[in-house]
């Protein structure tokens, strides 16, 4: 059976204090069910991504909330796995499809982050992390400036590579009306913005975001059945764990959750790295973009921050990573982030990219991970 | 395809002061890989309720904190709907064997309840319910007394025949060794225990309770090939969603998300109300009790008291309801509930339910639901 993604939203991620979850939840859903042109009736299940709803928002019964707000009895399931909620929503959305249960499913991610305040955060998101770690008062910048130490160390490499990320996301952002920070950032900027945990400097850092994005999913039997126009397919959607503390881990220059889910999801859509037109990938901190685009097998370990020049991972390039902007300069709702990745892809797919259009894109790839790469999910669509 | 429940297990329910949320996974999963004859690498994928780790334990990455306890990298998936997430757990796994993803899912319910204090208890709890009804200081014994007001006023009927619930739970809870409260009490003692919300007393409603419990679900396919037994089939599983508050729904005299699953289900297992042996049904509150047997189709509604009698609902009667104690008895460790039910239909069909055995059993059925009803997951299990 194939997949179909059939309708895509975004909303506008960034700081949004005039609008609650249940706005961007319904946002979300509307501007889905009117991109796909169906019936809310039209709908047999959904899947929701979030994190922090039962810390920032005191709900936790997304499923039911969301049934209100529809006014739809159909099943619906809340998953959650830290910043890989959205990724993991869409994992269990596609295996809804292909059990027959459903032939459809609405997938929301959702995360509004700024209802809670500074110092709260902070502890929340240690909730996905080792919990040994968060009583010596690792916080996740910390967590990724270990990793980013031991990578530049063992390769022989800097900060001033690895801050090619954030630059190169921040230049994609400004051809995204939909990002948080839609402006160019130069290396030196990186350098000098105030350091968070050496070597990761504020810019280094994605930021707090509130934001929702939608995606509907059909199997194929349904698209025909429904649909005038056919439009992209989730050829693949795999999803693979690790341990949620980094002392159990074999290395910690590579993620080995992204390297597992990555092999299944090329096999299941049978193609390789060297087929893939372009990338969002999980850049919660510039040293994840590195690793990441190693594990997924762009590029050799220890080379990736080479290939994050012009020629390569830029619009125009042989590969662009994170044309969105990725979750530095587009934003990273946690709990939505998974989702927008694959409204970004399909949004390439469509070549409805706008500005940022990759020139014939067929096969986009997406990666989320959840923590510091406990969870990951990838995923792979092709028009 | 039909799915087989292989292995089961269920930790002792109760204030468990000495054993962490990891220690009643590691348990449960430990119990139940031993109960099914498998070795750990068998297993394909994991599914995980639970509702309160984010505020009671400061984790709630859970997917990756059970791939570091297993040593395994395989997608392990968290669902959460308040006191339905066991439920909804399974409900997910099944799809994914379904699906042909995975061929098993070991489904893992957990909670630890006793790390929220008894204020922070009620405010967590409340998070399954409407942000209006918290904000006016609504808790849920006061949302299910509302419930049981206008039931019994509809119906003609008072506090003493709703008692008859718990009085019958707390009866089975004396044959199962798992139980919180393995003895009986009297209809006397309901009524003149402290009064929580009118007409609710406080051996109306469930406890505060530690536990976990993990079901093995394998595909009949999986099944042939690796094990000796066949076992206890999981022939239905259905889901449904309803408003988050209660000023929504049309009608208080039922749970429309319990009614819409049962359907579902008796149509996805071929069998009616009248065909099922025993039942697991979601006894939050007496009222809940008295609501889902006539939801579930097995009494008129209005009449369901009348039926909370030893000829039809204790053990040795035509339909026994909550053998295993339900939650009131037996404990309802939110996020567990959902898989222990599985575990106590289980037992009875395989014929291991000790003192508690009811005769023939041939299907049983389990109701769990979140919230006030938001949510609804009825599986039919059968032999």
């Amino acid at each position: 059976m194939k997949i179909g993604v059939v309708g895509v939203y975004q909303t506008k991620f960034g700081e949004l204090w005039d609008k609650s979850l249940a706005d961007l939840i319904s946002e979300s859903i509307t501007g889905c069910i009117l991109d796909a042109r169906i019936d809310k009736s039209d709908i047999q299940s959904l899947y929701i991504g979030n994190m922090l709803a039962s810390l920032g928002n005191n709900q936790q019964h997304l499923s039911s909330l969301v049934s209100q707000i529809l006014n739809l009895n159909v099943p619906i399931t809340r998953v959650e796995a830290a910043c890989a909620s959205g990724g993991m929503a869409i994992f269990n959305a596609v295996n809804a499809i292909k059990s027959g249960v459903v032939d459809n499913a609405l997938v929301l991610g959702v995360e509004k982050m700024t209802d809670l305040d500074s110092s709260e955060i902070s502890k929340a998101l240690m909730n996905a992390a080792d919990d040994g770690e968060f009583l010596h008062g690792m916080t996740f910048p910390g967590l990724y400036a270990l990793l980013a130490n031991k990578y530049c160390k063992q390769f022989g490499l800097s900060e001033v590579d690895i801050a090619k990320a954030p630059v190169k996301n921040h230049y994609h952002a400004q051809f995204n009306k939909k990002a948080q920070y839609p402006f160019a950032i130069t290396t030196q900027q990186v350098l000098n913005s105030p350091k968070v945990a050496d070597p990761l400097k504020m810019l280094d850092c994605s930021p707090i975001t509130d934001g929702g994005a939608a995606v509907f999913l059909a199997s194929d039997t349904w698209i025909h059945k429904h649909m005038a126009r056919n439009g992209v397919y989730l050829s693949a959607s795999a999803m693979a764990s690790d341990s949620v503390s980094l002392s159990n881990r074999d290395s910690l220059v590579e993620l080995k959750a992204t390297k597992q889910a990555s092999i299944l999801a090329y096999s299941q859509a049978n193609l390789s790295p060297k087929d893939i037109s372009c990338a969002e990938v999980h850049d919660c901190f510039s040293i994840a973009e590195v690793l990441a685009i190693e594990d997924l097998g762009f590029y050799p370990k220890g080379d990736g921050s080479h290939y994050l020049d012009r020629k390569n991972s830029y619009l125009g390039g042989k590969k662009p990573i994170n044309t969105s902007g990725g979750l530095k300069a587009c934003g990273h709702p946690v709990g939505a982030t998974g989702v927008k990745q694959i409204v970004e892809a399909t949004r390439q797919l469509r070549y409805e990219a706008d500005g940022r259009q990759v020139d014939e894109a067929k096969a986009v790839l997406t990666h989320n991970i959840g923590g510091s790469g406990g969870t990951a999910v990838v995923n792979i669509l092709t028009n």
